[in-house]
């Protein structure tokens, strides 16, 4: 680990969310800090990419004494202009994103922007971590997420991060219970069970507003909802190639590959059979 | 199979985009089709869903003879809509996304909306299929992926999809070469080497337009970036559970899950390992 780490911030709630100023008070007291965040929330952005429009990046003075652009793009958008832009020949040594103000355990990975500025760092071949805390409302209080995102930032500093990985850190809500650790963790199958709420505007035009619940579906003890629900910090790794192995091998039996008629191509090898996954290790 | 099987349909172009037309084409000679399809395009949108504000949906006379809306929202959106509200208790045997305009091969799966409406759909445990024709022409010519988006979409209608998964089929551009055959893949490593492209506005403001140029980073015969330039059709099943497994054994090796000083909890039983993907299979 390099002495001062070079640390790259960013998040999906906006540059002037209670999370991300809670993140910098953190990661100033480990390493050299810059931020780059959208200037506005993303929630919900999944990992999207701004494609049609030119972005904005300003300067920012919110973070006294620290460097730092508000960007009129995306969570992913801010990593890509931060690390070939922003911080062009300075190489970061850990990426962090967040701290997400609600859950963004199981499934809601797939939803997370707070998720694809990490993901997008990992697919950079950076080190990343996506911080989140497990409550709502409206006064959601961070101080007791201080000491874990500390210290889960220094494990990752110490030991690296699994290559093509990017770490989702999900923290309970506080309460009086204190958190009893943290659990690695692989993430729980659930989904969102939706509904509709079917409105009128002025002009008796429909509208429809999306609430939903979320639904469990998975009883393992060695799962992201299982760790929060026992007030742990959960912590899965989560990779960007999405090829379900196990998928692919099924496959095999049965799925027709040529056209009726077609003859199977002669020339050309068939695919090496596709079952293990193969990672290094990311060390700062 | 059912002998007149529905099928959902969706994209991320938008419904007005001819992607979709042809898509409609195919898939009313095999089933019985429904639309709902964003009324703008939404390219890059990842997994996006809109939490903010409401949505509009109306119905569309777009395609003669088919029930067809569109939505204000992302493709993640019109799935769900689709599922929970226009459907409802209709269940369909198949969601078929896209044909995208342009290659969601390898880490463009992330980006992609069109993915993102198939992997709504599996989150939702419905079989389904995003198709993309790697051709990012104005003029892009889509008469060739027909008989190959029937194929792989009868193939699944009869031997059903993993579960779990969303297959992530991209079709060669047209060219004088035949198309060889299809190919099961995994999805190839590679990332873009963005730049940007610094311009200033009429008021003297600064901003930036992403380019980037896409880099295989993977020489395997198995992977989709392979297939495509062998002028194959890749298909790589692409599973939401994110949870890297290798990697997780890795960090169960030196990484320290107490704060220190705490105690690690006695009480609470340590999490199973997690090693093996469960899947089954999603059968129309």
């Amino acid at each position: 680990m390099p002495s001062k780490p070079l640390i790259l911030i960013s998040n999906d709630d906006g540059i002037t969310a209670p999370g991300i100023a809670t993140l910098v008070r953190v990661m100033r007291r480990i390493g050299e800090v810059v931020v780059v965040a959208p200037n506005s929330p993303q929630s919900g952005m999944g990992h999207a990419i701004t494609i049609g429009h030119p972005l904005r990046l300003d300067a920012s003075t919110i973070f006294e004494g620290i460097e730092a652009y508000e960007c009129s793009g995306t969570p992913a958008d801010c990593v890509k202009l931060a690390k070939h832009h922003v911080l062009k020949d300075r190489q970061p040594d850990l990426v962090v994103s967040g701290i997400n103000h609600g859950s963004n355990s199981s499934v809601n990975v797939l939803y997370s922007g707070t998720m694809s500025a990490a993901i997008e760092a990992a697919i950079e071949g950076l080190p990343a971590i996506g911080f989140s805390l497990c409550d709502y409302g409206h006064s959601a209080d961070f101080s007791h997420t201080e000491e874990w995102v500390e210290h889960v930032t220094r494990q990752a500093l110490e030991h690296g991060i699994p290559a093509g990985t990017a770490l989702n850190v999900n923290i309970p809500k506080k309460s009086d219970t204190p958190i009893l650790g943290a659990r690695l963790c692989r993430q729980a199958r659930a989904k969102w069970q939706e509904e509709f709420d079917l409105r009128h505007d002025p002009h008796q035009r429909p509208y429809y507003w999306l609430i939903g619940s979320f639904v469990n579906l998975d009883e393992g003890d060695e799962t992201d909802e299982w760790a929060l629900a026992h007030n742990f910090v959960s912590i899965v790794p989560c990779q960007f190639d999405l090829t379900a192995r196990a998928g692919l091998t099924q496959m095999r039996q049965g799925w027709e590959m040529q056209l009726p008629g077609q003859p199977a191509p002669t020339s050309i090898p068939a695919a090496h059979p596709v079952e293990s996954e193969d990672y290094g290790v990311v060390n700062p």
